[in-house]
């Protein structure tokens, strides 16, 4: 009997971690998550093999975007090949025996305390401690027996770590989403792709951001999302990170693409990949 | 006799922020700062009339955007006034007898940690601690008397609190500069102004930002940054920031508004102010 090859998909976190709810989603078979401590970290495992895959989260519709990946998505050699949209439930999650009265310190990830940062005021006067990670501020509280601390996270990571939720829907919004990406070595362009994601730097000249956006527009190809980042070494000159619809294997999409070339000094393709269409704005 | 008024100015930490630092250039006279813990309260201590002006960083060369204060701009009603181009050069700091071994912690603000990633990490096996302030985490590991951390801040904060310089140029690039905005709630459109920042929301359609952008391309209105926040309630709609050369006393510059007024569904002018022309990047 042949064994079944499992296959392996690193995360940032710990277990719990929101990005592995979207981990599990991104496959039906079963999966080894591997827990890492950075993104950088995250990345270099798939690059150097030590996993097939990578799910990392790119944006959240109340923060913003997570800019780090987006600078590790240019550092190093990976292809976007999914993408999910997650829609992210908060808890206050304390040791057994606390109660929300016992509670003077808030640990999360900076990302989980900005989407909670109305509610949290509103709990009255809390130190806030940035963590490096959700599910990791229930599992230090727990080891470290904090009782007048709480831990904002998933409630996976309450069952994990069998503690109690204080308090759910700690997100200033109901409208809180989280897109993750699901990364891998190997570029995997699945026959439903509908979605293309580059990154590029222009000069600094006048024009210059209208003619390469241009080159979309004037074929009517939909762009989903714009973003810029600083480049590093050139102050206030930016790299720009741009989705659009459609993949290379539209003739029209490999021509926008061949006309930016022409006006840009740098050019990469991150990947094409099924455009998640869940949670789209209904205005 | 007269008493001469002294200008107050907010800023977010503590005495020997880099804000503080910006500040001072920002005036020839005499002026009182008035520190604040969060970015939240300096707006509120201007549009209160608490304070005549506030000084807030908006972007970093290296990190990318502090999209905190993007977002206040808009929540809040004050005018960008003036724009201030500062080099920052981040030291590591210590309490005095405390030698570069000692250290386990180290303490400061989000932004500066990003600002030094490498040079941290090849300091060796370190704690990172963020904090809400550069000069706040000088003064902590003071006041605390940490003998086993150090805080990453201004030399000027060494010299406040009186504390031992270990390392200089700990940022990861010396072409590492922060844009600073001066902000008050009357709206001071100088002579020398020329350069127009604007914030809007367009309907999530293809070719939508295009338009937007053509409306200065066409009249050869130069943009300087455009940059994107996510639009909270409407997950994956964003708000666009524009800084764009030029002011309303220009006729091309009021055309292109009123044209843009027509595609937009919200617009707002955040000010006019004089570009700062300095550490442009030579490319």
């Amino acid at each position: 009997m042949m064994s079944e090859k499992i296959i392996s998909v690193a995360y940032q976190g710990e277990p719990g971690a929101y990005s592995t709810i979207a981990a599990r989603k991104f496959f039906t078979s079963k999966i080894q998550l591997i827990p890492n401590e950075s993104f950088d970290l995250v990345f270099k495992q798939v690059e150097e093999n030590y996993s097939e895959f990578a799910v990392v989260p790119i944006e959240n519709s109340l923060a913003g975007s997570i800019h780090q990946n987006y600078d590790l998505l240019l550092k190093h050699e990976l292809f976007i090949i999914g993408e999910l949209k997650l829609r992210i439930v908060h808890y206050l999650i304390a040791n057994p025996g606390v109660s929300l009265a016992n509670i003077k310190k808030i640990f999360s990830h900076p990302q989980a305390l900005m989407q909670c940062q109305s509610n949290i005021a509103s709990l009255g006067d809390k130190s806030i401690i940035p963590t490096y990670d959700t599910a990791g501020s229930v599992k230090k509280i727990k080891e470290e027996k904090i009782m007048d601390g709480g831990a904002i996270a998933s409630d996976l990571a309450a069952e994990i770590y069998k503690m109690k939720i204080l308090k759910n829907e700690l997100q200033d919004s109901p409208e809180n989403y989280t897109r993750f990406l699901l990364l891998s070595k190997k570029e995997r362009i699945k026959k439903d792709s509908d979605k293309t994601s580059i990154v590029f730097s222009i000069e600094n000249s006048p024009g210059a951001l209208f003619r390469s956006i241009s080159v979309f527009a004037l074929r009517d190809i939909d762009l989903y999302k714009i973003e810029s980042r600083p480049l590093h070494g050139k102050p206030w000159e930016y790299f720009f990170y741009i989705d659009f619809a459609g993949t290379l294997s539209d003739i029209k999409c490999r021509q926008a693409i061949s006309d930016l070339q022409e006006l840009t000094s740098y050019l990469k393709v991150l990947g094409s990949y099924q455009r998640d269409l869940n949670y789209l704005s209904k205005s």
